[in-house]
């Protein structure tokens, strides 16, 4: 299967300016420029994209291995955060924080177990080379 | 520098349905599910954002490799095309066509080392550990 975007620039790095379109029509040439990306510009930037990514890629793939097991996920919520070393212009890592509603049969133990699971196997994270990191909080949520 | 995203996902794989929203609210509440990830359903996905994302690094990291070296980028196009292997769940590569208007002093040559030095040092690229393949046209556009 093939998913594909478009990247549209013109101009210098500084003063130019760019629009970003995703196949869905989701990003539909939507602003990007050296401010969005670097400073606090209003549009998008490759970073968030990639949280965005990862993100719904890991909650997901908890939902698939909650199936896997026999059980149905109820609310899973991540926030996924991206750092950003500007010094090295690199992704440093990614953290993911998710929160879940406790599921009938599922111990912390084995959503735990589930989590991590999810993390290491979703098609996002195995696409990526940097590190990240899970943060865990289940049966609290309402 | 930190860059987030948030993903929601209630219900199993097949039936259940997520949203994504990122920090700048590009993706706000953005519908996705397993019909729109490995179907066509109508929403994002994952592997989208991920090529939006190279997409939109690289193009920028061209126009900041010609500002280095002297030069101020006239139209720079990308599609990024994004292969995800259904059968091993992976992300199997990104091929990127980029497409260029001719720039006064940068030939050819230059223009094609420029952007194979973009496409290896771009951040999002750094970030990934899939192939990124590179097809060059430049100069018969616009």
């Amino acid at each position: 299967m093939k998913r594909t975007a478009k990247a549209h620039w013109n101009g210098d790095l500084n003063t130019g300016s760019g629009v970003i379109s995703s196949q869905s029509k989701v990003l539909d040439l939507t602003q990007y420029s050296f401010k969005t990306r670097f400073q606090d510009g209003i549009g998008t930037n490759p970073e968030e994209l990639i949280a965005a990514a990862d993100a719904g890629c890991f909650t997901m793939a908890v939902s698939a291995a909650l199936t896997e097991a026999g059980f149905v996920a109820g609310n899973l919520d991540t926030e996924a955060i991206l750092d950003l070393d500007m010094a090295a212009l690199s992704i440093t890592g990614i953290h993911l924080n998710l929160k879940a509603d406790p599921i009938s049969g599922v111990s912390e133990e084995l959503f735990v177990k589930v989590a991590q699971g999810a993390k290491s196997h979703c098609i996002v994270s195995k696409a990526l080379n940097v590190p990240i990191s899970l943060t865990i909080t289940y049966g609290e949520t309402s």
